[in-house]
């Protein structure tokens, strides 16, 4: 109506302006969830050695050539290897020497033989009853990471396993990208902070506690700036400070059209303030503003809870990947769920909608219960677990079609 | 071959035998990702007045029948809502007062008409061009959330909106379960701590730190006890500390046979120990072997990192949401994705294999390339993105089939 709209489309174009704030070093302990500023170089070969992967016998492989069940070749079993030590045996022609898995492989050898083929005639006697070939059951000393390389690149989510490289290599920090950290204002002459007993008329702040939430799960730092009436000098205040102290501002919006007229007023005081978006053509989120004050993001988002939500998941989500320094968020995040639609959905063209859904797992099927109701209510989302995206040119989608659920993230 | 073997759907019943460690109350700031011990039950209406949810005029229903563009309600302006007051003005027939979205109804009215529809023709006369019927455009005292009713039940994992939920009600603090604290052992005379350079024969300490940041991703307080040479002395003093102080004790073996029959003897070296699974028939992850000791289970892990992450994200995530209090882990995680499969896969019958798959997006469609290599080497893991699992009565899988992807858990 009022708006100039955009689609969802060009909204992460302009959002893609935007990147992550500076580095920090950040220690093996501390650095799960994480994102690379650097890429990380293996400073030497891992594991280093010449290590078996299984139980058995090291032997020089081609003394079991040719050796079968019907006719297994003879070894003189000339010791064990120790674990964690270098072995003090070499391995002869003819000769086995029992090893552990990880075990180092005795000069000589190359190559082990798994237990299973092995038959113990003796103490000093082994039949191997199966031809291996050189390096069979060996790890080499560079196979799992080479000297030199690049062993996890910047922009990189550090997850337990890359935790678990880096202690290989013996590298106890790592250059990141530091967390975005996040302003968030709530305003409205209706909404009271929440130890407050609303009167008629009054509401409780629930942006504030559901936008925060949302950042710590998206490993940002959000700091909750406070409540502001539809008041113009004190709203530009806390916009100041929240420019000042963090990256990105996000100011939830009373619900009213004044609350927003407001918002835009406060925005366009800024000297140096670029409109970016003034609408979306989505639903629930159309009346979301976006612009840039300097270098930094600032979102007027729509007041009711359901809507500002939605904005979060569908744009805030790949603006704070962004500002955290992943490389592709898009392509990282948005694994999304296929599920059988419970019913008909109608949807207007010319707007993308983003439906809640309930999802329940039906054998090996799930199936995706649209809730409907207002976006002013927070129990809709609140029995939802994740989003069903009807796109802009569909009308509608049919009971049992096969649609894609995002899946609303899991916490902890 | 020594191991009578579970499979893994009796390694999931046997797991079900273990549950929360206890109830704690945490503040709705500390509240994200924590799982309730008790229901919540709405102390009072939510938003508890008559509310709109969209801009407009509130008026009586009844003065708008009939209402259309060609032959629109002539209504008096009377007076307008302000935001987080209880309205002054009562509107009587054939009036009309401004209000904002979230404002609250004034006495008299029963609907709003969205300002789409109202034309102002002077300060004291609209124009409405369409009817509504009683409570259209309006949200009723409880709509939301009725007082006395369970808003969020006991098990359930508390989300951004969950907090909003707590917000509007004005609910500060939450009954959950304690979190599962977890104490981590690592094994084998060749590990060595990772600030340590390793000599030949020797590997520095990977699992303590895979282990670890799974259990803080999960939710969970990891507790690393140390690495043990293969002592049973030792490492029965590190198990009895582990079990004094936490609710599951993981002891990541050595890779070698020894320290397995190590780990084995010194379960059995406990009275009221029970063994409960020597070994699953899964690949990588075999030489699994669980039992209770008390009240807790006891995990001896394979050594193999890839084995031992396997088996984490297969069976120790369910088990720890558990231990967490979530109603039914199984149904709420294992969200899967649908992928394509890059290549053919050959499977041992009689056997569940999880293959390491990297992902690739392709447009819409997800390609799933299996990563083959031993499962000593993390690098397998490292450039995985999830396990692909192969059932046990399946010999193998075809290039281009369409297969179910457990994507590791994006971390934050």
């Amino acid at each position: 109506m009022f708006f100039k709209v955009k689609t969802s489309e060009e909204v992460f174009e302009i959002l893609k302006g935007f990147g992550p704030a500076g580095e920090e070093s950040v220690s093996l302990e501390n650095a799960l969830g994480r994102v690379l500023s650097k890429d990380i170089i293996s400073p030497e070969n891992l594991p280093g050695f010449y290590r078996t992967s299984m139980d058995g016998y090291a032997v020089r492989a081609k003394d079991t050539f040719g050796a079968s069940e019907s006719l297994p070749a003879l070894l003189d079993v000339a010791g064990e290897v120790v674990m964690g030590q270098v072995p003090t045996i070499t391995v002869g022609s003819g000769q086995a020497v029992n090893i552990s898995t990880g075990g180092m492989l005795p000069d000589g050898s190359d190559g082990v033989v798994m237990v299973e083929y092995c038959h113990v005639l003796d103490e000093k006697t082994i039949e191997v009853s199966r031809a291996i070939s050189p390096l069979e059951n060996v790890i080499q000393p560079d196979d799992d990471f080479k000297v030199g390389s690049i062993v996890l690149g910047r922009g990189h989510m550090l997850r337990p396993q890359d935790l678990g490289l880096m202690a290989g290599l013996g590298i106890q920090h790592a250059s990141v990208y530091k967390r975005p950290r996040v302003a968030i204002i709530s305003t409205g002459d209706e909404v009271i902070p929440i130890d407050k007993r609303p009167e008629s008329g009054q509401v409780r702040d629930i942006n504030s506690y559901t936008l925060s939430a949302f950042c710590r799960q998206a490993g940002a730092e959000p700091s909750i700036l406070g409540l502001c009436g539809d008041n113009f000098e004190q709203l530009r205040d806390m916009v100041e400070k929240g420019l000042r102290k963090a990256d990105t501002v996000w100011i939830s919006g009373g619900s009213s059209v004044g609350t927003r007229d407001l918002t835009l007023k406060i925005f366009e005081s800024f000297d140096n303030m670029e409109l970016l978006v003034h609408g979306i053509s989505i639903s629930p989120g159309k009346p979301t503003i976006i612009a840039r004050i300097g270098s930094r993001a600032i979102f007027g988002l729509p007041g009711h809870t359901a809507s500002a939500m939605v904005v979060a998941e569908v744009f805030l989500s790949p603006f704070l990947s962004r500002l955290s320094g992943e490389g592709d968020p898009q392509k990282k995040s948005n694994y999304q769920v296929e599920a059988q639609l419970s019913r008909n959905i109608e949807s207007a063209s010319g707007r993308e909608d983003y439906i809640r859904v309930r999802l329940t797992r039906i054998g090996e099927t799930l199936r995706a219960e649209p809730i409907f109701g207002k976006s002013a209510l927070i129990s809709t989302l609140v029995e939802a677990d994740g989003l069903l995206k009807v796109e802009r040119n569909t009308e509608g989608l049919y009971e049992g079609e096969k649609v894609k659920i995002m899946v609303f993230r899991r916490v902890q």
